[in-house]
């Protein structure tokens, strides 16, 4: 087995920066090695010829700035670049009072090329700039470093984002200060088409800035779907301007805790310049409490015994008035949000105000629904559905609405976040028996914290074990990262999703065969330290430090 | 109860402006009520006439500038101050999806006086100025705020910065942005004198600056004890002047990831005008690894079979070159931490190394230990004592050297850690039955984190609940928040300690009789706004926000 020692001996000498994560595909190291150092006044970004896609790009120009800056501009203000070396921590498996090794990864007998590597050439295959990334966009790229020429091409310029990432990921720096370049092949795609993360912007307000460093380090990570999760029961931080009383009186502060239309806009632009989708999940008819104040008579008003009590429950099903509404909000929505897909919720809708409810009651024996309160939930989203459907829009629901059967679009998916009720690799059988496609997220609750290595638990999920047919496994198309906000504001929201997102992001990027934990806890500390670097705010895996430590010192 | 409602109902009036965290041990609000307005420009602080402690001491004068800056400087840039009210949520017992009720908190039917308050004159009875508070330090202090005068009186200049503390955070704002205190005599003293809070800089490398803001947020919660366990197995950070190849051997980085002479004394120069101790702890014999490679021989060489395996184990307790190195190492560490007590660490001792090691098991021979080696560790915890003991320190250890039968001073302080073997209340009743001071940390580990509001468990421990004699309970001189590192650096360390430290913090400093949890919620995220206010990255408690977030928007 030597030859396999040769190349795991390899592997270890280039070192961090031939770790990318999530990790590609396939990568190869050419047998001689060598590499090239990168100067950076002389480095540029620039398009191949016969590129679909050049100057002019804005996707692409943007890209090629920012990765500039990452590379040779974001190390901090004290960053030594005398200090001889890189380590990582092994985690330690024996008990707590061992010192864990130390392990050398900086590159060593490796033999500079004599001429500089000058430029990155990207070449996309198709054409189109101006657009929005899709569930059907393209990420598939290579990325070929060799002797003499450096190039990237790509279908699409949404794979051209994702290999500049990975080039970003690829270049080191030696002892001496000078950044360098390993060489190496790369061919990468994606496994799963919809990787995203969800914020919770209504249990606590999130400023813009911390969206916007989000959604950074979301494309870091190869994430593109950030699933806006932007109103719920304790705040309505969404300026709509068809009904601007929502955020008036459900924000918590009309003035300072609002998303503005061109805060939207700005999420939704820079999301697209990364790659990113965006989807605003308003969920209803449950989780809308503070959608009541500035929407009278919405809400199902309920009742102690035989008059109001004062409380407000689920939004109100049996009126026409709540059609309207729900007509003239998601027509602002569909217009607002440009994803063909828009996240409907539909979960844990509470009966118990609707029961109390003499007129809901009498509703529910003029339509023979018995007690069965499902199917005034169904009643409501059927009617919901077909609105949505009006503006051509695809939706997304949580999976009660498939657990209380109602009548989907064949082209529904079915967002499943219940850990146990069923099981959820049981519900992710059913739900693709049924013939929907299927979005998991219920291993992936991040704001779930725990004690210790967490990210672990999250990084070992593989999303198609659950029984069924290989048709079945098709339809998985990802999954979801959740930060939910009961817990969670800008004070503790980037150290509790990073590095531990990374975890789903390579599970949901990388191939099936990429599980080996402690190897994931190598690249993953190395990431993190690259992430520090990058002035993000990420905190450590386990016991060690970085070259470059959070806020420089 | 007519009375106590309207007690209530006037505390909730009150609101923030009154609200005190830690709570004080007695605070009366006058009948009337009545506040006066502070003017930033004309406000000062001011000793009191026949003040022991007046101007040119450094103490008083620069906590006068911290406070003055605290109360009208500390506000954001984009502080809006015609926000109308302050909310705080009430953390709802109901099931998921219920809104929280918010209670409006802003003060309201209060008479504000013709004239405004223009000093808080400071009187401190006893003199001293220039030294270190110390176990024995006064910290009791009253403050008075009637018509007319603020007084603030004091036994010492410690006690005046925890009554300073008190009324900064008395003083409010209202819906016109003018700064306000509410009429009130409020009489404080602490429950126990040992209140710490310890950070682990060997695990992860602390910069200075978060030691400093640690230390700033200690005082606002009225802690008095920082707790630097500042080496350890994994780094040495500590720059020896005796031994300085232990930090350049030892430290993650030897010029990046150190603490110079200098940086050590600012910490406890800063801590000092704060009235907070700096206990060092240098443990040994085990928890040491990280002093092997710039102390050679100092460690022991382990075994396998009679060949040694090149790892190392606890310091090598039978060298008579052991004693001299630590005798050297104390002498120093004892003369540049002032305090009275060092901690001496002992916890944790593996003999595993010791027992593979022959000339270690010829001296259990020799000694006559036979196969205990606890004898063997007894045996070098005992000449350590007596060597800190000739340079006339104190000293705290881990529960495991009064576990192991070590024969200690009868001031020893015995810090219990262990939360289940055996349960901390039957160790903390078995320390106090053999006369020994205890000191509480097993129910206050914050790095164990868990999910949810985990500070509640915290805030309802409760120190003297144990069998034993009232003797037994005054022996009990405080506890410690600990805050290791194995998952904590500067990424996550301050979210992660505030406010949940603050349950420990005033459960140390409040009464007996202060527990009631819903209460605690309510105070404790409002000072946790006051604290976001003051630039620290506290993190919420619960759904919710606060007028001023953090970074501010």
């Amino acid at each position: 087995m030597a030859a396999g020692r040769a190349v795991l001996l390899l592997l270890a000498a280039l070192g961090p920066a031939a770790a990318v994560w999530p990790q590609p595909q396939a990568q190869r190291f050419p047998a001689g090695g060598g590499r090239c150092p990168l100067l950076p006044r002389r480095f540029r970004f620039a398009a191949a010829a016969g590129s679909a896609v050049g100057p002019g790009c804005a996707v692409l120009e943007a890209a090629f700035q920012r990765y500039w800056a990452l590379l040779f501009a974001a190390a901090r203000p004290t960053d030594r670049v005398s200090a001889p070396q890189r380590f990582v921590l092994v985690p330690s498996l024996a008990a707590a009072g061992r010192a864990a090794a130390r392990v050398a990864i900086t590159p060593e007998n490796e033999q500079p090329w004599g001429t500089p590597c000058t430029q990155l050439l990207v070449f996309v295959a198709t054409p189109g700039c101006d657009g929005f990334p899709s569930l059907d966009s393209k990420e598939s790229y290579k990325l070929s470093v060799s002797e003499g020429s450096l190039l990237l091409s790509a279908d699409t310029v949404w794979g051209a984002l994702r290999g500049l990432e990975t080039f970003s990921q690829l270049v080191g720096r030696d002892e001496n200060g000078t950044y360098y370049i390993n060489k190496t092949e790369i061919v990468d795609f994606p496994r799963f088409p919809h990787r995203g993360l969800l914020l919770d912007t209504s249990r606590h307000y999130l400023p813009l800035r911390a969206i916007l460093e989000t959604l950074d380090v979301m494309a870091y990570n190869k994430f593109n779907v950030f699933h806006w999760h932007i109103v719920d029961d304790p705040s309505f931080p969404y300026e709509s301007l068809t009904f601007p009383e929502l955020s008036k009186q459900g924000a918590f502060n009309a003035m300072t805790h609002v998303y503005t239309a061109s805060d939207v806009q700005m999420v939704i632009e820079y999301a697209r310049l990364r790659g990113i989708r965006v989807i605003a999940e308003f969920d209803t008819p449950g989780h809308t409490l503070s959608w009541g104040p500035g929407a009278p008579g919405l809400l199902t008003p309920c009742y102690l015994g035989k008059d109001p009590s004062g409380a407000y429950g689920p939004i109100n099903p049996i009126l026409n008035s709540t059609y309207q509404f729900v007509t003239s909000l998601f027509q602002e929505i569909s217009a607002v949000f440009p994803d063909f897909f828009l996240h409907l919720g539909g979960d844990e809708v509470d009966f118990t105000c609707w029961k109390s409810n003499p007129e809901i009651r009498a509703f529910m024996k003029e339509m023979g629904f018995g007690e069965d309160y499902k199917k005034l939930e169904s009643f409501y989203i059927q009617r919901l559905l077909d609105i949505v459907s009006s503006f051509s829009k695809g939706y997304i629901v949580w999976q009660e609405v498939f657990d209380n059967a109602v009548k989907l679009r064949p082209d529904t998916i079915i967002h499943v976040w219940k850990e146990n009720s069923p099981p959820y690799v049981e519900e992710m059988a059913n739900v693709t028996k049924a013939g929907y496609r299927a979005l998991l997220s219920a291993p992936w609750y991040l704001n779930r914290i725990s004690y210790g290595q967490d990210w672990m638990a999250a990084y070992q999920v593989e999303p198609l074990k659950f029984e069924g047919s290989p048709e079945q496994k098709e339809l998985v198309i990802g999954g979801e990262a959740c930060m939910w906000g009961e817990y969670v504001d800008v004070t503790n929201l980037a150290p509790r999703l990073w590095p531990r997102a990374g975890a789903v992001a390579e599970r949901l990027w990388s191939n099936a065969t990429v599980g080996d934990v402690r190897d994931a806890y190598v690249r993953l500390a190395d990431f993190r330290c690259e992430l520090l670097r990058r002035g993000i705010q990420a905190q450590p895996l386990y016991i060690g430090y970085c070259e470059n430590e959070f806020g420089g010192f």
